[in-house]
């Protein structure tokens, strides 16, 4: 069997070497703009070219090296009619676990301000807020909100989850689909957005629906830029109605200089590390789903185009 | 049956307050200094003055409002001979974890760093830590360092304990006593203090039990100040032999102005706020155990005053 691999930084030999140990049988191969393709069977890869696109068509499946098919999806017709398949968790559920926990706990035991005081000497315990007034709402109940809403349950933090088809999770309030949004954003004070970018949820993160959120709003966004309006982020914050945001994602990234993001001190900013892929967790995924597809069956994180994820 | 309240701070109300929902049948009586005590069958005080002592020796039983029992066993023969019951979990075990979880992830996905870096505008992905390189050991596998191994392992740290009696906990590598410190301490990076604060543990982190830790070591101190011996931690941060460290408790509270703590960076510093006592649940946990001891079973969280917990 015959891999391509590909990526636009032209960083494949780790993969490689995965391949090579978790599938030695596997010969995997690599390919540069204006080459022909060789034969293959499978191509794994990030960002390719339209020129590789073209000269994919005959492919049993394209793997991609990553969790969100926006990129891939904008080039539509470009697309071989082939099945896409996006990785799973491949280590990246704790990693959102691990990046929402912080954020939250930081928010709710009010961590920022001990360290403003502690610059000034100053010892100066202050009121808890209550875990009842502290709802945390996560909107994608998918591989990687399902960690989170697990993190945020161990904590005892009142949980509520929104997703486009209806979900059933022990002591989760479950929403779902466009007439369950309101309910839910109007009960919940920390919002964590772990959604896919696909037409329906572009700039769903708006004045509008972020002006529902429960006094003393949050927003933690680990999911993709456009999702959220940024400008309607802060006139919110300006307007005392969000407390503040963690941000890992961003319509430009890097993070442009002159954003005003840059110095909101309300606003935390990561560069887009919330979660990596795990190589050798995506390769061993990667080999248990080309296994399934070899023996004619089932295979999961199968894209839909139409739906966008 | 009357139960005395006292605190030192004299804020007995609130706790009169829930006691009569939970225990309607019992009259609660407050007590002044100089005042004689009226005939009581239990006393539920905190940091009690010797002459209140004086009159308890007739009480069936001291129950304390903490978790802490190192200031009232300093009193030694002031004592009255009766059992002393301090508190069991009551809300404090989730809120060690939150702290505790929050110390941990910020320095494993070195957040402070990312912070420092936004406030220059900087968008620059830092190298993660390996989490097979990020041992988590809990000193103290009480009410309170349960539920913070729990968290540990909810994220996949490899959690190491250190308790005084032999313990098997599934997924954690127990050691104990004595013998056991020195094999705990040099597989342990970051190093969580849970313990109670006795004739064994005082000044037990001094510099050569923290040098055992691994390189890039990291201590949180949520017990007791005089467990720390507090210059050798600057020296140790200084060498650079420890990263840095969050603690909640100090030899003298509040940390003095001319602390050197203060001023160095590498040490957070809150004021003594990692758990609060959660008086409704505090109430409701010394209601089961009068009525335990009302009817003569055995009551959990009874003082050892030999032990010193
Ligand atoms: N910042 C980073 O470092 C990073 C890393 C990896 C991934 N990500 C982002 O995280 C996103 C989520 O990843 P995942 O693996 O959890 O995806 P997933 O398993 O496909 O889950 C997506 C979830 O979003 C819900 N959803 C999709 N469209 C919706 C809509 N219109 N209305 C309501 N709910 C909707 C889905 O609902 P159903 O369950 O009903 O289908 C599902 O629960 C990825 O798309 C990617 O953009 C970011
Ligand atoms: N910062 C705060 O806000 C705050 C709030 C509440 C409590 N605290 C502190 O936290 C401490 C722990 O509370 P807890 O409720 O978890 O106590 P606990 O249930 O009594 O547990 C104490 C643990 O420490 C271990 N231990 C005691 N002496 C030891 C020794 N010499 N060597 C090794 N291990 C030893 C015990 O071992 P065994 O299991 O073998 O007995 C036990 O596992 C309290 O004593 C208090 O000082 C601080």
């Amino acid at each position: 069997m015959r891999i391509l691999l590909f990526r636009e930084d032209g960083v494949i030999e780790p993969w490689a070497r995965e391949f090579a140990a978790l599938m030695p049988q596997v010969q995997t191969i690599a390919w540069r703009e204006g080459e022909a393709l060789p034969p293959c069977d499978y191509a794994v890869l990030w960002s390719p070219t339209p020129a590789l696109l073209d000269q994919l068509a005959h492919v049993r499946a394209i793997f991609l090296m990553g969790a969100g098919v926006d990129a891939l999806l904008k080039l539509g017709d470009a697309l071989p009619p082939v099945p896409i398949v996006r990785l799973g968790d491949a280590g990246m559920g704790v990693q959102m676990a691990e990046y929402v926990a912080h954020a939250v706990l930081r928010y709710f035991r009010r961590f920022e301000e001990y360290e403003q005081q502690a610059r000034h000497g100053a010892w100066n315990p202050l009121p808890q807020i209550a875990k009842q007034d502290f709802s945390v709402g996560i909107m994608g109940l998918g591989r990687l909100g399902l960690p989170v809403v697990e993190a945020m349950r161990l904590f005892g933090f009142p949980v509520r989850g929104w997703s486009r088809t209806p979900k059933a999770i022990a002591g989760v309030d479950c929403f779902h689909g466009t007439d369950g949004l309101d309910a839910f954003l109007r009960g919940t004070r920390v919002l964590v957005c772990m959604l896919p970018l696909t037409l329906d949820t572009a700039n769903l993160l708006d004045r509008h629906n972020m002006g529902k959120l429960l006094p003393g709003a949050y927003l933690i966004n680990v999911a993709r830029g456009p999702i959220l309006a940024e400008p309607d982020l802060m006139t919110l914050i300006r307007s005392g109605h969000i407390a503040g945001a963690t941000l890992d994602v961003f319509r430009h990234e890097p993070l442009p200089a002159p954003h005003p993001f840059w110095n909101e001190p309300r606003i935390s900013i990561t560069p887009h590390i919330s979660a990596l892929t795990v190589r050798h967790d995506a390769v061993r995924q990667i080999a248990d789903k080309i296994a399934a597809l070899e023996n004619g069956q089932p295979v999961a994180d199968l894209v839909d185009r139409q739906l966008g994820y």
